[in-house]
């Protein structure tokens, strides 16, 4: 069972309303926080030199990449304006990685001016960073795509069909010419799962980088710096789901790095993370109102909100737990399809959710989006994405991200010219 | 079978590149224009009172709308920046319909200081229309659900699980309301499919429709002064499949019409159509070039673009066909997966494609992404989106958007507040 909260009333929802009109993102800054510390008093004291590198593509907001800087995390950039929010926040150097595909030169030498760790996702990509640098870094690392030798999960699919990563022949080359080619420090990474709450899973592919390593150790004669996990740790987005706690993945990893690691004399070794999703999923909320109440077919509840501000229940049929501030205890009698005003069908928030009655004017939270909500709006239909607010531990609201507006939506036309524009007669 | 074009060659686009660095979206406008043309050229000798109300949310740029405005046709909007957008081409009145669900009232208020239209989604929209504007306009459409009367297609599902419109008992109550109310002037409208080749489908929604206004007129006493059918005509994305002609869709309509309207003294009454895909889609390519080649589990091709530009393939599983200007007599020797550089590996432009051999640096032309294309796009990995060009009738290129750039992506943060902001020791 995973506790569904949300830190404000209703009172306090209605007098925010004033100054800012719903809908708009919240994040718990407290809850972050204290999240963040427990991660890291989890890893630290077993593994000296980790590091989480918060996945920023998560909640692309450099306030929130200051607030977990300030809690010891770094940040793991996928694109160069990634690269630019973490500096922005003060995160430094090694703090970074760069983890990309398809990855474009300007991103490797932005991550090098950076100074951060740069990891190549294919085999190819040690020429074309060496021409890109001119000389390649001092630390690489290479991401690892176990292919058939591990299963995926629902989300992210089978390994051997994702476009990621070296095999493990190219690993064992690549790591060899990496060394030939002056490289001195090494890294290895994965990713293999989304969203995956098993803890078993993820203790796994510690064990399956961990054998890696010393394989790598004997073939390529390479001692590797770190590992890096990857992400792909869930939360419970259903309520009657379990988080994976920070102390048993640890400490589960712990065992399996004295059982793998320690007896081959790679005690060095450092652990690094790139979770996202756990980091702020779970404090963060969408928080829309009631506007319209419709019943045909179904019932149906519509919001001031729609898929452009959360994609996720569009996009992968995914669940949301959905509470209305000040009906917290009231039976839920009431079965609605919760649906936003895109024209698209599939923009439901929920479907056949049971809740309480509905009232238009009532608040709706949708729970659980604090990673991958916001950063994955769009503006189809013409919709404009909305603010996002800071929670501070003295109660206060900060914002911290202002709302769209149709000039922003606007900024990219050439307008200047279209008052001139008249094709009329030219063909 | 339908014809895969590309206006431009390889030394054009090299050419172009220099001005105008790939990835880009190019629009074809002599091509959207004789398409528009024979489109009304079919639809209005048979229909006095014909208007095509182009789908907005297709392909959001005031110069395809100020191109189609030229050619006779108005808009369908689904939002207030849509509105506006459909004002700064100078479409007016009437030939503005705003057809949206979980509508604010600043949305019908706008539409009606345009004059526009205004398609109600739901029987409670009625009241809620009256008090966001002090009094119902003279005109007024109403969005039709047939429920299980008609079978859904594969992309907009089944209507009776649809978040949309009246149902028949509601769309009767829903006239005669209006009418007393005094509101003269009535509309019908549905919308049931998406992106579907089948005539017979189109022509039996024109049915259901033609047979409904006979109801209504008959239960309500309502004489409509249009039926709009809705879009979801499809675009045949693949080589093998086939355009539904304008003239046989016209021609169909126009039987039974006579079968149908006339006998029944309804003459007066016009058609409608909100077509967004079938008038643009196949005249707009999405420009791009390999910047990576990689051998993995499977043989990939790694583009200088991502699923931030085209959702489609990622969203819907859609094909979209990809030509290589200057091996466009090449044969198709290889198998490739055509991803872009977004961390989800349903980023994939293309999967198991049969390609010529493709070189690093060779430009790779996605089709039909005239629609729905650029106006998808997201910023999710901190990706920018890609600017839209124009070419000319006579041949000239223009910009009508420029690319996003960091600043764009940073606009709404509360950058000012940033350096002192620090939270440490507040918890």
């Amino acid at each position: 069972m995973s506790v569904k909260n949300f830190p404000l009333d209703r009172a306090r929802l209605e007098e925010l309303e004033r100054r800012y009109p719903t809908p708009f993102y919240l994040y718990d800054e407290k809850a972050i926080r204290e999240n963040a510390r427990r991660m890291v008093r989890a890893f630290s004291p077993l593994f000296p030199g980790f590091k989480e590198h918060f996945a920023v593509k998560a909640l692309p907001n450099p306030f929130i990449l200051k607030i977990l800087r300030q809690e010891g995390l770094g940040a793991d950039c996928s694109s160069l304006p990634e690269l630019l929010l973490a500096d922005m926040a003060g995160i430094r150097g090694e703090e970074i990685m760069l983890t990309a595909n398809e990855t474009p030169a300007v991103e490797y030498r932005t991550a090098r001016d950076l100074g951060a760790i740069i990891n190549l996702d294919d085999f190819t990509h040690i020429e074309f960073l060496e021409t890109a640098l001119g000389r390649l870094p001092e630390l690489v690392s290479c991401r690892y795509n176990p292919g058939p030798l591990k299963e995926g999960n629902a989300i992210i699919g089978k390994p051997e069909e994702a476009k990621y990563g070296f095999t493990r022949e190219q690993l064992i080359q690549g790591y060899r010419l990496l060394k030939a080619k002056g490289v001195r420090r090494f890294g290895l990474h994965t990713m293999v799962a989304s969203n995956e709450l098993s803890l078993d899973y993820h203790l796994e592919t510690g064990r399956l980088l961990f054998e890696l390593a010393l394989e790598i150790k004997d073939k390529a004669g390479v001692s590797l710096e770190f590992v890096n996990l990857g992400g792909g740790l869930g939360i419970p987005y259903r309520p009657e789901e379990e988080a994976v706690s920070w102390e048993s993945l640890a400490g589960g990893l712990k065992t399996l790095y004295d059982r793998i690691i320690v007896p081959a004399g790679l005690g060095a070794l450092s652990i690094h993370t790139e979770y996202g999703r756990p980091i702020t999923g779970p404090y963060g909320w969408l928080v829309t109102r009631a506007i319209h109440r419709k019943s045909i077919y179904r019932e149906y509840i519509g919001l001031n909100s729609c898929m452009a501000d959360l994609m996720r229940p569009a996009l992968y049929g995914a669940y949301h737990h959905i509470t209305v501030p000040g009906k917290e205890g009231a039976p839920l009698t009431e079965t609605y399809d919760v649906v936003g005003s895109l024209c698209e069908n599939n923009d439901k928030f929920a479907v056949r959710r049971q809740l309480p009655t509905v009232d238009i004017g009532d608040y709706l939270v949708i729970h659980d989006a604090g990673a991958h909500g916001r950063a994955m709006g769009f503006n189809y239909n013409g919709k404009l994405r909305f603010g996002e607010l800071l929670l501070r531990p003295d109660g206060e609201i900060f914002p911290i991200r202002r709302s769209e507006t149709a000039d922003d939506y606007f900024a990219t036309l050439n307008l200047p010219a279209l008052e001139n524009f008249d094709g009329r007669g030219t063909v």
